[in-house]
């Protein structure tokens, strides 16, 4: 569980008492969802994006075992027309948003992640991944019994989306290394909620070895 | 009421008697949704179009009208990238859709329309507006109190888009002399069914009429 | 307006050059959709209702074969509270809407289909089965693949909650002799859409066929 | 974790470069969302409650002032079926939910909230007052321009209703001190997160004077 150091005991024992005991079985079709893993997020030169190496390249490690199994892989990023950016509400209350304009390169998925043709983006204009855009069916029409959520900001965009992920239905778990964030304090108390309440948390290489186990028959 | 020729007075009985007796206010805040009059639709050289002429002309003056007027207009298309057209659902009933690529000509909003830059354009991969778009987000964002809904085609996304307007919670007018349909009979049938269960008919003149009343303190 | 007899040679064929050729498969997991059933819409006493006996007596042979296979039942119905039956759109235009109160026996399922407690009910506000409900994240949670939806009316809130059934991912079919509406027409004519564009028609007969061959493993 | 006396002076300015900076207007047809405030999540016998004594009563004086100014105002509960209860994935993270069923005492609305027939309840599934739910309806229904959001737990459902509310379109303020959670490591750090992302902070104090500053064509 994640901020060990933070979270205190007693929170710990309140959430034991309430009930957020359960946890999730891994499928045997996951989807790995990676949010926001665009240029404005993952290149320190956007306003929006920070240092997040580490995590892009271990989420590369992953997306490459999971394209050898043919798993499904979806990312996402967000682009605003000219249209939509003048009139989101959400730009109000964060304006360097207006700095993922359709057609600029921050929207671009990070090049270090070797998205291929067939691997779908979904571009978005809010936090989650679900939201205003067809993610859901993308993922009913694949078949997908297991979510697997990792990206930016780990207490914005991947927070958002894991929330919607378990509330259309699919059991869904967090990358936690792989998710990035500006900040130490929101990346553990996210990671914190997000485990405690909506999602199992995974390490890379636990992700790697569920997709290796995966039977023959789940591969499309 | 559309297609008084063929739907006959028993049926204009029963649903009287069935209470559907209600109409709309047309507000201060109207929004002009023109619904897929992309060149895939309004282009006879694609298998989805057909001739369209009529309708996008009568479009035009109205969009004229109320750019004149600063009024909210939005349009949609349908794109799919690779990977949803691989995937998605709808495209294994329809096969024609997978025309509608992401770069092809046929997703451009049909020139004749005039089309400006701050006026957004909602991609979707489903029948209405709304299903996976930000569509209501940006109406909401813009304080709409009244959605005109026009394009093509009228059984399909036109319907389709006129069923969520409602339902998102906005008073909904179909602008029928601007709906275009492949065919007469499903034409006249969901101008029908939309006019009795969802949105009160209005002709591109009384639109037109409707806009230039608008109070001064409603635009922007 | 449309119906075998009435849409012409020229509109099939018409649809055939714009490419609705596809068709589903039907899957492992199906879902029975009822919509609507509920004494509102089935019993001739309310203002909404007509002579449904037929198709509900139909629905009923249905219900009994999936029960036996244990396959995956839900119903809908319309329920408005005080608050939501002063708010809601769609009841400007619908007044006799405003019938269906919770509480109300008019928005109780028909005795006659023997719902079970364990099949889930979803009350909503708007003409389709999806609008407002946790109708998708149920049918994820249980992993379906194919949904069959039948209910009243045809040209209502079965025709609405069949497009948002393929807008959301599912291999979507419509049982034909299992719906039923208030007036010929409309009842055609929208089978005539739903079967060209979004679903494939079943008789119930094709359906318990279909359900009499599903694998054991598919079971729950 | 995050708080004021917590987040450090880094992340502050860290988000003061990443653009956090914008803020809404209070409009002038604002929305009450009491979230959650139902007997499960504030009587401390269930096992999800905890003490918001302090929390429902300024709730209490906020209300009472919007009852007397006309304001908009919608409470959320959480009530399961027996269907929805064996199928909702959520409960396999948190089985505890499973004590909300329909018709149990812990899904009423807190009667220290003196909730007026008028005023819809929407009964929802998962942690977003806006998921699978008619809300978002019923706002844009009502003309709101502007959510004010408060109720249990700040971590939990509250901070997921903000989130969809400012994507959904609406200027969005959280009532901080209307906001109820069972520990305060994490209220704090969604507090923070709220306020730095999605929505402007005000007390309830505040609120009372926003509201008794509304002119009176604002009120319906």
């Amino acid at each position: 569980m994640p901020g060990n150091s933070e979270v205190d005991a007693l929170t710990h024992e309140t959430y034991r008492r309430a009930g957020f005991t359960g946890s999730f079985e891994f499928g045997v079709r996951p989807a790995l969802l990676v949010v926001d893993f665009c240029r404005g997020f993952t290149d320190p030169a956007c306003p929006l994006g920070s240092d997040t190496t580490a995590e892009v390249e271990r989420t590369r490690v992953l997306l490459d075992v999971a394209r050898a199994r043919s798993t499904f892989v979806v990312f996402t990023t967000i682009a605003y027309d000219e249209g939509a950016r003048a009139t989101t509400t959400w730009l109000r209350k964060v304006p360097s948003l207006g700095e993922l304009t359709v057609g600029s390169p921050w929207v671009d998925i990070d090049v270090r992640l070797g998205r291929l043709d067939h691997e779908p983006v979904v571009a978005k204009h809010g936090a989650s991944a679900f939201f205003g855009t067809p993610l859901q069916a993308l993922l009913v029409a694949a078949r997908i019994d297991t979510v697997l959520v990792m990206g930016a900001t780990t207490s914005g965009c991947v927070r958002a989306s894991v929330v919607d992920a378990v509330q259309y239905g699919f059991p869904t778990f967090v990358v936690t290394d792989c998710c990035a964030d500006r900040s130490a304090g929101p990346h553990d108390a996210n990671l914190f909620d997000m485990t405690a309440k909506y999602a199992d948390p995974l390490t890379s290489e636990e992700v790697v070895s569920h997709l290796q186990r995966l039977p023959e028959t789940a591969l499309r």
